[in-house]
């Protein structure tokens, strides 16, 4: 059977990076929603609180509630439908319209628009937000921001980190005029936060970095982060193959001399990119998928009986034109994790 | 929420053509494996059974379980871990390994490499494995194989069809010097199945045409299959922006003149494929989706509550270099499945 194996080693030594540029446990929120970036939301959640980690970030209260015992705190982006309600859970609010959708004291984290244009509530709108917060008796328990190209050498981050710095100003004004707390404050993701140098926030939103990737350019003094995951996959069958037969839908792979091939139990279906034969991709241990990638297995020249596909993501999200991002997290939720110590 | 719409209509349409292949209810294997391509299993298994299809297909025995009750007869393609057992499952064998470890009285269906290269039983090793069926007490249910080029203007699949044609032969031969009754045999999936003009074999396995989508070469007289899918995003938030101004990520979409956009929950993270910059994807309405898609969300230049994202995944496969089975299939067994009549 097809599993992904969570290295805990790999994680916990993530962890401490990123610690070096928070220099504290309590300003780690680790990011775990889409199930962990694909890694498993319950055991990244019980590895991340063994470590220490308190706070945590998640889509939706569905996913909040399963891992409800393993944090403090928990950021909930992109529900609002409140069923069940907990005091570990604030509530991101992207617009105006939502804050009239609110149950009474509910923890409400505001997202402001810096300067992505994508979500979040346009900074001229904060000083009604706040007062609305105020009135509905809600409690504005953080405001926050996203970068749109931490990742990347432009001068973009310093300009959204200068609005953002202004809004934050603006914010503290409103709150002392209305004599309530400040709230938290936040916006670096895992680029940001390697790329600032004395991190001052209430806390940073890491994901990407925690599973061992940062798509940021290589011009950045990169940490030397480690991926968690590798993925595996057991053997179906071997054959052997003689010189000039072909393997697989339309015959995709050709073989160069005779050989032993095996098919492995990971497939599109599992979330696996569909690899075809325009590109040649090479496992770990040096093995090669063979044509295209079936639904729910693949062709490799071996007879292992089972193998690592990747260990590391980078090399298929440059084959896919995509980040590593999407390719750990479009795996398949029911497939098997184990952790190695 | 996000939600993937499936219409009925169109279903039923394309069962109405594929019984016109197959001349009998009784001859169609519906699909269901991985999720039914990512229709739903159950949502397609009951429309399936409302329509009057008998016979399934699937991965595991877990996905069999779950269909148990809507079929008389399910094929399971890659599970030999038979800890529920059921009078209804056939179990689909690939090595002669795999035969030794299958408990008496199993229902075995023996699938024969007649070309493709990637799983069954070379069939030089026929004989060995029906007599260790035999032996083993273990019933003889099926014989089967898979074209590795249906879909392209190719003889491949003549040669293969010719080749499964003499090993059917054999195999009745075979059988006849055992008097054990002879396995039903089934080679056609979709496309082989519309190219076949006297389809004669026992049932034929219907997956992706069951869907809407034919992968064919154009030159065949393909049939007017529509898709049952679409997919649709909720708004989570609006904003207007000026001329000039950047959205998402690496602000990879400049705004030609000032416009209003909005964002909607539906992102890789919910296996819709990442389009970026590079690619203009239009959806049915005439919306553009700007710039990247994020882990959750996308920007659009309108404000509509709900948007169907797509309703034809032949665009976005083009696009993304794949097949459409991998655009539907990927999408995440969570969102929410409604049936449209």
């Amino acid at each position: 059977m097809a599993k992904i194996l969570l290295n805990k080693k790999n994680l916990f030594h993530n962890l401490n990076l990123i610690l070096k540029q928070t220099k504290s446990k309590e300003k780690v929120a680790i990011v775990l929603k889409d199930n962990a970036y694909g890694h498993g939301l319950l055991e990244i959640a019980k590895l991340a609180k063994e470590f220490g980690i308190k706070k945590a970030v998640v889509r939706t209260c569905e996913e909040a509630r399963k891992i409800n015992n393993y944090f403090d705190y928990i950021l909930i982006l992109a529900d609002t439908n409140l069923s069940t309600y907990s005091h570990t859970f604030h509530i991101a609010v992207n617009s105006l319209e939502q804050i009239k959708q609110l149950p009474k004291n509910t923890q409400v984290h505001l997202k402001v628009d810096s300067g992505m244009h994508r979500n979040g509530i346009n900074k001229d709108k904060l000083k009604e937000a706040i007062h609305g917060l105020y009135k509905q008796n809600l409690k504005f328990t953080g405001l926050f921001t996203h970068y749109r190209c931490a990742d990347e050498l432009a001068t973009d981050f310093y300009w959204q980190r200068s609005n953002f710095r202004q809004i934050k100003e603006e914010v503290k004004n409103i709150c002392e005029q209305l004599s309530i707390p400040l709230p938290k404050f936040h916006s670096a993701n895992s680029s940001a936060l390697f790329r600032i140098n004395n991190f001052d926030e209430d806390f940073a939103r890491v994901g990407i970095a925690s599973y061992g990737y940062l798509e940021t350019d290589n011009i950045f003094n990169n940490p030397d982060l480690k991926p968690v995951m590798s993925l595996w996959g057991q053997k179906i069958a071997t054959r052997e193959i003689k010189k000039g037969q072909r393997v697989g839908y339309g015959g995709g792979y050709i073989a160069k001399k005779d050989m032993t091939i095996s098919t492995y139990d990971v497939g599109y279906g599992d979330g696996f990119f569909r690899l075809n034969e325009k590109h040649k991709y090479i496992t770990p241990k040096g093995y090669e998928i063979l044509g295209r990638v079936s639904m729910d297995n693949l062709s490799v020249n071996c007879n292992d009986e089972n193998i690592c596909i990747f260990n590391d993501a980078r090399q298929l999200a440059k084959i896919h034109d995509t980040i590593t991002y999407e390719i750990t997290t479009k795996l398949n939720p029911t497939i098997k994790k184990e952790i190695i110590q």
